[in-house]
């Protein structure tokens, strides 16, 4: 997959092929998506500093991109649209490639809700190109130098999509609190991308908040924890 | 995406390209897959002899299969996980792909589970081969000589999947009757397939209940009707 249009996503690369400095605090800048690729047991950690801004977060197998982070297999191994500390995160085999190991938000994240598009914005009315997840995550690829075989169902971290017993969603403002944080165990090698969502037309990313940044950093399984936080 | 297993299914097309008679009854055998190619304005009506046999149901444009229905879009173009009579189901373009005309069941069918597959069997406890949704899909379209770019999270006709206030899912015996049927209208030139479930290690398809065939048939626009029923 190719992206629709073009933002500074493509020229944020942590380095060449992805790899992060362990301990190293990096920072996705607002409306924009980062790669990063991670080895088994590492921890990739992930920082809300405005405390309302959602993560799309996708991951692919490191050795093969058609196995990917599914939402709709999660479902069914779970028994659950929320993922909870301790909950394995699942592929399109029903493999594990992350555990949720931490979470210190009430744990109200999406897992139904297709990223964001440029088709999707058009909808909304947007007449020229609006920064979206599902291109952020092409370039973020593109930036190490891979191409996303398809944009997956995203896992929404802190984004707050209700669902009433009648089936019908809404998206309501993130109930995530400034510094939250979410911590995902690598299981296999992987890929993963997180975009900073750019929504600002509905509040996905609070009530008349300007999308904000996010930061992350990969932790060691010795314990070689960020130094930033 | 290639099968990890076969069944009947190669040899049940109803065509060498998947069209159809229109006004003809076709049975899709149970445990098995079937591919239809629409027309835009055809209608697809697909019936539930026995009332409790759930439908994996996947669409493709006709002219890019890398175009596909996705629930993920769908959940946010509809408010809702729950399809209605008047709905348009929307694909990975957010693009109406179908509009669902009719429903004679009380409308509880499910969009967030994947299909089963061989993994989702080995998890069960098989040690052997055993039917599945996946597999019959990427059968069916072999079958009529294509080749599925991936197994989209599919619409599970009749599928009764309650998702509980704090997001907990479980799997329930369809609520359809027997003779029950959901109608289709192609908005655009469409490969449909069909799968009956062969779901038969929880209550999925029914308690105590062995997986069912399942019927469809093609209507033109005209009006040409389904001489079966």
């Amino acid at each position: 997959m190719i992206s629709e249009g073009t933002n500074r996503t493509l020229d944020l690369a942590i380095s060449p092929d992805g790899s992060a400095a362990p301990g190293q605090l990096y920072t996705i800048e607002a409306r924009s998506g980062v790669a990063v690729r991670l080895q088994k047991v590492q921890l990739l950690r992930i920082f809300n500093p405005s405390g309302h801004q959602v993560c799309d977060f996708w991951a692919f197998a490191a050795g093969d991109l058609t196995e990917y982070l599914s939402m709709a297999h999660l479902h069914t191994s779970l028994g659950s649209i929320f993922p909870k500390v301790g909950d394995k995160l699942v592929t399109t085999r029903r493999r594990a490639l992350f555990t949720l190991t931490e979470d210190t938000s009430p744990g109200v994240h999406d897992t139904i809700i297709a990223s964001c598009d440029a088709a999707r914005y058009r909808e909304l009315g947007c007449t020229q190109y609006h920064d979206n997840c599902a291109d952020n995550l092409c370039m973020a690829l593109c930036a190490i130098g891979l191409e996303a075989p398809l944009v997956p169902a995203p896992f929404n971290i802190w984004m707050n999509v209700p669902v009433a017993a009648d089936g019908s969603t809404r998206f309501a403002p993130p109930v995530s609190k400034p510094g939250d944080r979410v911590v995902l165990r690598a299981e296999d090698d992987a890929i993963a991308v997180m975009s900073a969502c750019p929504q600002d037309l509905t509040p996905v990313n609070g009530e008349n908040a300007a999308p904000d940044i996010l930061q992350f950093d990969v932790v060691d399984q010795a314990g070689n924890a960020s130094s930033g936080r």
